[in-house]
């Protein structure tokens, strides 16, 4: 393909430069981070997201920058030089300025140059230009393409689970409800005052009741179903009241299914490929942004006292070196052996472990992870009692997983240290029967899900799959601690901007 | 990297066998497409999804073959050997065969071999086992893939978009309305029967009302006014009451927005450049799967009386040549020399072109397109009375376009045969004085748009985007006539199933 972009970065023009030095007039586009005026010389940097360090302009006619602050947008013309000490090998020696865009210090709201995250997220709309959130959101991309690049390779194909969905058996209270216009009218309007609705029940857009999508699992399962290796990126919805640091009310996804496995190891194995794919492909593209992020955490680190290591996050360095193909082997234990460690911590928790069945808080995920594996651990074959109706029992899987206990699944949850639970996943129950007695013994009903049994009525066939919260793989890879920093847009509990 | 997915795909084995002919035993999983029964020998085709052809089997001992009959999933083992005659190359000799699941005859939607589309779509969770939803799965996830390849190779950022928007001036009753089952409530019962509602107000998750978004463009403005060049793949959603073959309620965009851009050509050059890219990736990546959509379309075509070539589609090579990078340059017009062509066309509109500023209806799209160039054509600078509030003046844009009337906006749709308009695209109006009487003068207020108005006053710069409906141009790739067909689990009005 011979396109090319018409107008070229601030990294192509000074990669041609230092290429081939050259004394030709160039231009560059940008935004002013920096303003330093001295009597002869003024010296503006000037950043378009494309390079961490921007260029460094020199105009020797300080008249030129007049109206010029920090936020301003410019177009600069001149010559490279090679630089004299500083920072920056190359810098722009300027001969013409156009403003195309003012920045009023007195009103732009990140004039100042430190400013506190809380401030930025007031100012969605404007903290991309902060160098922090410019990595963050390069960081973003090679994340999503890396998990693309190590799925297409894989011969997975990416398909499109619907967001909306008629189906609301996972979210028992915590989906969003979606309604048009006339919908809404008629909910909040008495049945007896709408005219021409004999059957007294709301009107609904699509003829019944819709949601918007929890996990896109059991619609990948109806593609999984045709098509043997099938994922998807996409955005899931909780409407949970969080505060939390951790939780959001829209989120992405990456869901992967897998059919014809057997044993939960094989689905371990591509979990831990996944992952080390992605981030092999996210340090080889953005390792620029990748020290950014670093240098951003090195100095919160530096200057907080934070509520000990989880919360100031994993250091970059160490998360990524843990989840690329470098790392040590990610362990694998049992829920029951895993219980039994716990038990045996000599810790005292807030939610007691004194019982086998009783569910892993975060507490004891971090102790697992943070401090007796010291790096991510699968945790499997928790009991049945509190994981979904459609997990394969522990006892119908292949693999040799160590003590099971009770009644358990072939599921598993991959804890990483400073992060917690970043994926979880099982092999599927795909014997019609059996699954229709699991569905009976949650209190389900099979109403709304004869789809769903369809699948298992008509060729079915092993599989397993498994669910990544992107944001909190970005969370782990970035050094970032709140998930509202992970995410351009991030819509929370009574938070949605714009 | 050393992963590789531990079970073998059809085409894997085939290949394997293909590079270096071996009489070891294979093992096949799949599901079967058909089985004849012969005295001595059965025949059973059985497809993975991973090649177009599957895997002929021959069965010696028929007797093996009990209860397997079309979607039935099995597992067969057996060596391979070259054929002689027929379709394959090469046919497995089965001396294993495993039944994992039935297919009862009598029960399975899709036994009978050829099935009207729209059967399968009253059967959307099984339809991709079909040879043509799986090819379509396929080519979706090419053409995806074909976008991310082109816009990564030109250093463009994917970025995410938020679904959830509180913003929603473009959507104009269109938009779905968000709510959590406590809003829900609050809404459909009288504020005076609500404990704790002291300000009668229905009770919203975010505090204030949210939508599902219409348009990523908005936000893509925002992240642009950071990241000179940034696009999103991404669900978009229109409540509109359409039962067309053209429309969803849920559908996929892509929006592309680039910084520091001022002639509409530059923004046209970009449009055509990624559709050819994205073609191109395409017909490599995907070819034996658009021969199946070719042959299905082909099919079709001979087999029904089309309501004319439009509604038929345009057949799938002359689509992939027109818009892959062997194709003669997308046309380029003006509206107002557009109107004219219509005018002095001699035809009978339904719509009357009598008058300049009379908006394009499908009818005169598809003239200019299909008729009068018989081509993808770029119609550019349209009356502003009929745009959007955010386009740029053409007077203030720069390029030679032609003729353009009285007042017109800086913007372009493309039309493609048998489609009509696939793309839509404009300079965006980056000058806060003139934008913020724009928003006047379409009557809207500026309340909600503070924050997009803030791009203009902090560091603007000139810049363009455009938003291409992925189903749209999946339909002109695969042949496909109804948008329903395109996307795995489509949702229109009065339809949401699952």
């Amino acid at each position: 393909m011979s396109y090319k972009f018409p107008v070229r970065s601030i990294r192509d023009v000074l990669a041609a430069f230092t290429a081939k030095p050259s004394s030709d007039r160039v231009a560059v586009h940008g935004w002013v981070r920096t303003v330093r005026m001295q009597k002869q010389v003024a010296f503006v940097l000037v950043a378009d997201g494309s390079c961490a360090q921007g260029v460094q302009a020199v105009v020797t006619d300080p008249s030129l920058v007049k109206r010029i602050s920090t936020g301003a947008s410019v177009r600069l013309e001149g010559a490279l030089v090679n630089s004299i000490g500083g920072n920056q090998k190359t810098e722009l020696k300027v001969d013409n300025v156009t403003l195309l865009g003012a920045a009023d210090p007195e009103q732009y709201p990140l004039h100042k140059a430190k400013l506190p995250l809380e401030h930025l997220r007031e100012n969605l709309h404007l903290r991309t230009r902060t160098r922090t959130f410019t990595a963050m959101c390069k960081v973003r991309n090679a994340a999503f393409q890396g998990f693309h690049h190590f799925f297409q390779n894989q011969d997975f194909i990416h398909v499109n689970t619907p967001i909306l969905t008629s189906n609301d058996c996972e979210g028992a209270g915590e989906s969003f409800r979606v309604l048009s216009p006339e919908s809404l009218t008629s909910y909040s309007t008495p049945p007896k005052q709408q005219p021409n609705n004999n059957n007294q029940q709301p009107h609904e857009f699509f003829g019944n009741p819709s949601n918007l999508t929890v996990s896109s699992q059991l619609h990948l399962e109806s593609l999984n179903a045709a098509l043997p290796r099938v994922y998807t990126l996409s955005p899931t919805f909780r409407a949970e009241k969080s505060l939390s640091t951790r939780h959001l009310a829209e989120f992405w996804m990456l869901e992967a299914e897998a059919a014809f496995i057997t044993d939960l190891g094989q689905l371990m194995d591509l979990i831990e490929a996944s992952i080390r794919g992605a981030t092999d492909f996210l340090v080889k593209q953005s390792a620029e942004d990748l020290e950014v992020l670093k240098g951003f955490q090195d100095m919160n680190r530096k200057s907080s006292v934070g509520a000990g290591g989880g919360e100031r996050g994993l250091p970059v360095n160490e998360a990524l070196e843990m989840l690329g193909s470098g790392g040590k082997a990610f362990h694998r234990v049992s829920y029951t052996d895993a219980l039994v460690i716990l038990q045996k911590s000599g810790k005292s928790w807030v939610h007691p472990v004194d019982r086998w069945g009783v569910s892993l808080q975060s507490e004891h995920e971090r102790f697992l992870a943070e401090e007796w594996f010291k790096g991510p651990v699968f945790v499997t074959d928790y009991p049945s009692e509190v994981k979904p109706f459609y997990m394969l029992d522990s006892r119908d899987s292949e693999g040799d997983r160590g003590v099971h206990g009770g009644e358990t699944v072939a599921c598993v949850d991959l804890l990483v240290p400073g992060i917690g639970e970043v994926v979880g996943g099982s092999l599927r129950e795909h014997r019609l029967d059996r699954l229709e007695e699991k569905i009976r013994e949650k209190g389900l009903g099979l109403e709304g899900l004869e789809w769903y049994l369809d699948l298992r009525r008509f060729g079915t066939v092993p599989h397993g799959g498994y669910g990544l919260g992107l944001e909190r793989y970005l969370m782990a890879v970035s050094g970032l601690t709140n998930v509202r920093d992970v995410i351009p847009m991030p819509r929370w509990f009574g938070h949605c901007k714009y």
